[in-house]
């Protein structure tokens, strides 16, 4: 299932974009939405990978037995959506350079895996070091200073 | 600036959506963007009044001295957008029917104003309890039992 989402944020970076993608799947697995960061794309501070492949699955009445993968940590607003709709799984290709809500959510009963995928903290390492400056806007971070 | 938040919620019940509203202000007052849930005219569950607003308002680096303005408790999805984002305040018109996460937000230094204002009571009040279905569905209570 991480590879759905690495190759979401392949797209965005070879449009791009900031390079992180997401996937929801339901319980067996099959794909109902997938997603990537578009604040580049479309000019959408709104858009992170996690939202947007939400977005895509549509409508929903019980998001309990669906599983959100993505191939970073989820930042705080990535994370209020796992909790709010109940998303009852989360995998995170790596965490290493973000460490967003994943722990918050394992404390609230979301079962949170951390991939520690090579690739995606490759990815991400290489981006964060090239547009430094596109990576802080993403996370809110005004000064470039992270908390 | 409640007012602006509050007609937002009119349009969204007038379009046959979920009536809430939203806007971001800047410090001095200035609008910088607004918007209503779109969930029922979108099809976009991912679209909460206060996602929407901060999609108007557009790509910024710096939302320490902005102001959000919503018609209900944010949501954990939209405290956690205001979390991860930096919005220094936020105004919210009521929190009777639907507590969400304000006091986590003030907990982690946003200045919270609750107003209690009694069109918005009303307003969701009515909607609640005309149309629970869409209304549990947009909170991700897949069982119509409030947790």
């Amino acid at each position: 299932m991480l590879e759905v989402a690495y190759q979401e944020a392949l797209r965005g970076l070879a449009e791009g974009g900031i390079p992180i993608g997401a996937a929801l799947f339901d319980a067996g697995g099959a794909l109902l939405g997938r997603g990537h960061n578009r604040r580049v794309q479309s000019g959408d501070p709104s858009t992170h990978a996690e939202t947007d492949a939400f977005r895509a699955a549509g409508r929903r009445r019980d998001y309990r037995s669906t599983i959100m993968v993505t191939t970073l940590s989820p930042c705080w607003y990535c994370s209020g959506l796992v909790r709010q709709f109940g998303i009852g799984s989360v995998i995170v290709g790596e965490a290493r350079t973000f460490h967003g809500g994943h722990d918050w959510l394992a404390e609230h009963g979301v079962r949170v895996t951390v991939l520690d995928d090579a690739r995606c903290v490759e990815l991400m390492t290489r981006f964060v070091a090239e547009r430094p400056e596109l990576w802080f806007e993403d996370i809110g971070v005004a000064d470039g200073v992270t908390r």
